[in-house]
């Protein structure tokens, strides 16, 4: 017992040595056709240089994988991240299939950590939420712990952009979206729309380019005091515009709480909203709600975004190791007006 | 490999023909001493007749669990529960446990439904947030399924109470902290208190028994327009207060949102809050800061109760199969004071 000769070698075992996923392994083991004649040779030669019996009870009810995805947000306390975990829970329970949830907080060291505890725990695929994982959006050396995990299963990011073999993303046409709603609160009279966002990640600085765009499409001047990073906190920002004061009369956030903290601060010095200033979130969530007036806010397609995300995913897991399933699908945006902006059609 | 006789017998099944923990199965075959002696012979019987063999490597690291928790909201949508959710897996991963998260809405047969998938996925314990799954708090057969799950696995339930072996509770004092901020109403001059809820479980009807009370120690008639029951969206609460008006200076509302809603009410008929109109919500989110003005809110004491809850799951893990873990836990509530009621000290 002591010299581990009764330790079984598993299906996991197999794929990480033939450096294919479990489900590549399952269908050479059970035959299918969708499998190259390569790699087809590769597995069976290390599946006979080990010895591995597959499990046969396993094999008949196609047990051979866990039928779980690994969800990786920085923090599922975040009502966007939430709402897609609970959306992408939702839409692969439908399939069998089970979610682990890992938060990994922003920092890189900490992502590439919770990353591997994913796969020591032999998922399926992974599922990683937020522009954060994408770093800058440049495929720089930032984003290497994603491609590494994805030779191992395939990788799917929502929300953010990727390159890499076995990556699939799932973003929404922020530039298009943040360009849109700027140039209509120029058109509909305002002079001096400012920028406020809490974040330099491949979608935030996809926003600050729609907006910049829609400034200079305008004629406009890109003056310093346009663009303000601040914290995604209400509080914090109503305190920051009172510490730091700057003139203008719509304000677009790229989170509703940013937009809610400009809110807070025109309150508190005694401009009307929308009258002396418009100002418009981000997300539409429950939030925008909540303010007085309602929030008008950008729907990032969340919900799109995720059912697309759990398509694909289960296409590649079905199918011919995602030779076939778009690598990169943009969703629309729709702007939601409401109390906070007087724009029209 | 046809017939099945290399299908090894593993940790679990032992647990379950056994009708054990795997923690108890661990023990015996770690040679623990934190086994009875009936429960060892018990297990050491099934692995002869089934000719277990430990495997090895697990055996020696300690792998012999999937070190995985089983983790049920109705909805992690929901600001609370994901909050909890959140909380939870940060705390479990610092003991090197991952989270297997199921949503499993409210209905009673798909809460029967999810438990027997986690339980399935050889979780080691089972953390269920929300008092929709302690049903009315009567312990009746309503609550069977949770009962039932502990003959495999501790369960430990969050802001419900449950009665059985292997069942621990943690719930906070909700009803003391409704009658307090309803006397504290009173006392400030408020005639007309009502109260509003959108759910008839456990933790609701205990907050409902809370604003009973007081009215009652108050001297106060219990008429049949105090108690309303309303959607948790604050919309439908705005539009129910305009359908149905009701006279009323303050309103205790058992989630944020319906408090917004009163708050949207009151804005749209022309009161103001708080000089003519008191309003206080419960599980202080951060929707609570949106409003304007602010929302003076019940923090039942979310972080506290997912605290003492992986401690003691720890405890129950590491232990003598819970024998010396407190079976429930009151977590106290503290009402947090902002702009929506003046009641001073």
């Amino acid at each position: 017992m002591e010299d581990g000769r009764n330790t079984p070698v598993n299906i996991y075992d197999i794929a990480e040595l033939a450096k294919v996923s479990i489900a590549t392994v399952s269908r050479v083991v059970n035959g299918s056709d969708k499998v190259s004649p390569a790699t087809r040779r590769k597995v069976e030669k290390i599946i006979e240089e080990v010895g591995y019996t597959p499990n046969a009870f396993a094999k008949g009810l196609g047990l051979n994988t866990m039928h779980t995805i690994g969800i990786m947000v920085p923090s599922v306390a975040d009502a966007f991240m939430a709402e897609a975990v609970y959306n992408i829970e939702q839409e692969l329970g439908q399939y069998g299939y089970d979610c682990l949830l890992n938060c990994s907080g922003f920092r890189p060291e900490d992502k590439k950590k919770k990353l591997e505890v994913l796969l020591s725990k032999h998922v399926d695929a992974l599922i990683l939420i937020g522009s954060t994982y994408a770093g800058h959006g440049n495929d720089g050396a930032e984003t290497d712990y994603i491609r590494g995990a994805a030779k191992r299963v395939p990788v799917f990011v929502i929300n953010g952009n990727v390159k890499g073999d076995n990556v699939f993303v799932t973003v929404c046409d922020d530039m298009s979206a943040v360009a849109d709603v700027t140039e209509r609160l120029v058109r509909s009279g305002r002079k001096k729309v400012i920028f406020l966002t809490d974040s330099r990640s491949y979608s935030a600085n996809k926003k600050r380019r729609g907006f910049e765009e829609a400034l200079a499409r305008a004629g406009l001047p890109l003056s310093e005091d346009r663009i303000h990073y601040v914290k995604n906190d209400i509080r914090a920002v109503r305190d920051y515009l009172e510490k730091n004061p700057v003139t203008f009369d719509a304000a677009v956030a790229t989170e509703d709480a940013i937009a809610i903290g400009v809110m807070k601060y025109a309150h508190s010095v005694g401009l009307r909203v929308p009258e002396d200033v418009s100002v418009t979130g981000y997300n539409n969530s429950r939030m925008a709600l909540a303010c007085e007036p309602e929030l008008s806010s950008i729907n990032n397609g969340l919900a799109k975004m995720c059912t697309s995300t759990v398509q694909r995913l289960m296409a590649v897991l079905d199918g011919e190791d995602g030779q076939t399933v778009e690598r990169k699908v943009v969703i629309p945006c729709a702007f939601v007006e409401r109390g906070t902006t007087a724009l029209g059609k």
